[in-house]
């Protein structure tokens, strides 16, 4: 394994992505947002993923040059372009332009279409929670789930993310991608030769499975699935909401982003801004969070939601990162 | 069985509600809720509530004089107060209003405090989609869920609504509560003596059951709560939204709705608007929801959200409602 601090690899992820086409500004932001993600131990939304926007922005299926812009605005809409560059200079613009108009209109809802990978949904809303706002967050993938009674995918896994400040804690950080489990536990049970339970997966011909690598050839399944057709329904509104509503692509309509080759993907993200000091009052609403969050403490055995990644984040910051040697000399290599 | 038409259903249940004490605009949006409900096939949310909405508007849980205001509004934030009222008229207010601010300023996010029971949370968003924009809705409820690795009930099983507009067919409305299977399906199995699947429920030790009559005594459990806290997640964001944001009581704190006696429940409703006109267009909008909707239904098996409950009530309004003599006879006395 290799060592480096936050500083370090910040300043590679950059290197890297600079290298393979990316204008300072967005290779900035970007390697920021991964080695965030890496030091809150979200690997496979962390530095794995320069070499896969590299590849994405040597082939063309991400604009290096593309400077994001505010195509429209109506008051509290918002809608931005990412003109198919990596997502999150576009991201930054949404949100900062999101929190100037919450402060004077109270609220307000931001598209950004033709958009690429947004890498932890729930960071984005740090600069929201910053100012005092609560955020929220939706997105779409890549197609890997199906619609409910479906046997083929059509939805992304579609997180849904949401950021509530606290007046002397770290904000309650909620990020959940509404597919059962991660593609990446099916993964690891597929290599251990495990099975998997029923209503994680279809195979490819829409059958449920119990096997992990027939599963990967197949969909995997939404939230609670076995039951109901909640989770399926939870996806179909997060895609309409940062799609057909915005004027971004439908997941189905996006080659994966694990294939190097493809097509633009031109995705969605949405967030909303509130500022409680517009309904509730910031004072009370910072009283009142105070008061869930204790009778959540108050049964034994609960954890808050992002407390481990903000634990990790605060160890890394002070010592350094480590990631797999093959990860640090592929890294070597982009940005040398 | 009882054979009512729904103009019958309607006028009965109006003459209850205006017993107990309901003031006329109260009785008449409650009334027509809870039909609409019952035609849908909703009986848990339809006609049953009547005599309970009497119990509660009786003993003081709801206050059949109030009226609801516009609290608070800053540009497209507005803050509705129901006073303790039935839910029903407060969200009129509240919708009515918000599709105005959303007319002039693209988007509004409106919250519902000092509130009752919602009923069917989406048919709050017919207006908003006859308006041709699209809804989303959240509500607390009193407690029956833990939060994650908890073993007490603290969120209500908190449900999230959308509504979506078409442009020659019915809206796609999305209505689910963030528990894995509503209670009712437990108490079915307890009352054949029929064991239920682990991840429904908990007993009130706060244990994992399959004794169904253990799992009433004990909480439900959030979707997909078998693999993961995801559905504690989203029912803490929702809980959140519809409370500290814009000041109504959390559902650990309001007394269950199916005990007479009780405080006063204090609950929220949140409902969020946008106009597609002011971000992807209308145009596009529409032409965008009917690409995903033909890609739905190419996979055989896949029906539309919300297409079953349109189709029953549909046929309610040709031939009518068919409700239990017993509920018919408590409605012909509370109307008396």
């Amino acid at each position: 394994m290799a060592q480096l601090s936050m500083e370090e690899a910040r300043a590679l992820a950059e290197r890297a992505l600079r290298k393979a086409g990316a204008r300072e500004a967005m290779a900035a932001s970007t390697a920021q947002a991964l080695v965030r993600a890496e030091a809150q131990g979200l690997a496979s939304h962390g530095l794995t993923r320069v070499p896969q926007y590299a590849t994405h922005l040597r082939n063309g299926r991400a604009d290096g040059l593309a400077v994001a812009v505010v195509a429209r605005q109506k008051g509290a809409a918002l809608l931005i372009d990412a003109k198919h560059g990596l997502a999150f200079p576009a991201c930054d613009l949404a949100i900062g332009n999101a929190i100037a108009t919450a402060r004077t209109l109270g609220v307000c809802f931001v598209g950004i279409t033709n958009s690429h990978h947004c890498g932890v949904l729930v960071d984005h809303l740090r600069a929201v929670t910053d100012a005092g706002m609560i955020g929220l967050g939706f997105a779409n993938s890549p197609s890997a789930m199906p619609a409910a009674g479906g046997k083929h995918p059509i939805f992304g896994t579609n997180p849904v993310a949401a950021a509530f400040p606290r007046r002397n804690n770290a904000p309650l950080m909620i990020d959940l991608s509404l597919s059962e489990v991660a593609r990446g536990k099916v993964m690891v049970a597929a290599k251990e030769g495990k099975p998997i339970p029923l209503g994680w997966a279809l195979d490819r011909d829409g059958n449920p499975t119990t096997d992990a690598k027939a599963a990967l050839e197949g969909s995997m399944l939404p939230l609670g699935a076995v039951s109901s057709p909640k989770g399926s329904m939870l996806a179909l509104m997060v895609e309409l909401l940062v799609t057909a509503v915005i004027g971004a692509q439908f997941g189905f309509e996006a080659s994966s982003f694990f294939v190097d080759e493809g097509n633009v993907p031109r995705l969605g993200q949405a967030f909303l801004v509130i500022d409680p000091g517009a309904l509730a009052g910031s004072d009370a609403y910072y009283d009142r969070i105070e008061i869930l969050i204790a009778e959540m403490l108050s049964d034994e055995g609960v954890r808050l939601a992002g407390a481990r990644r903000t634990g990790l984040e605060r160890r890394a910051d002070e010592s350094g990162l480590t990631i797999p040697d093959a990860l640090k000399n592929q890294l070597d290599m982009l940005a040398a």
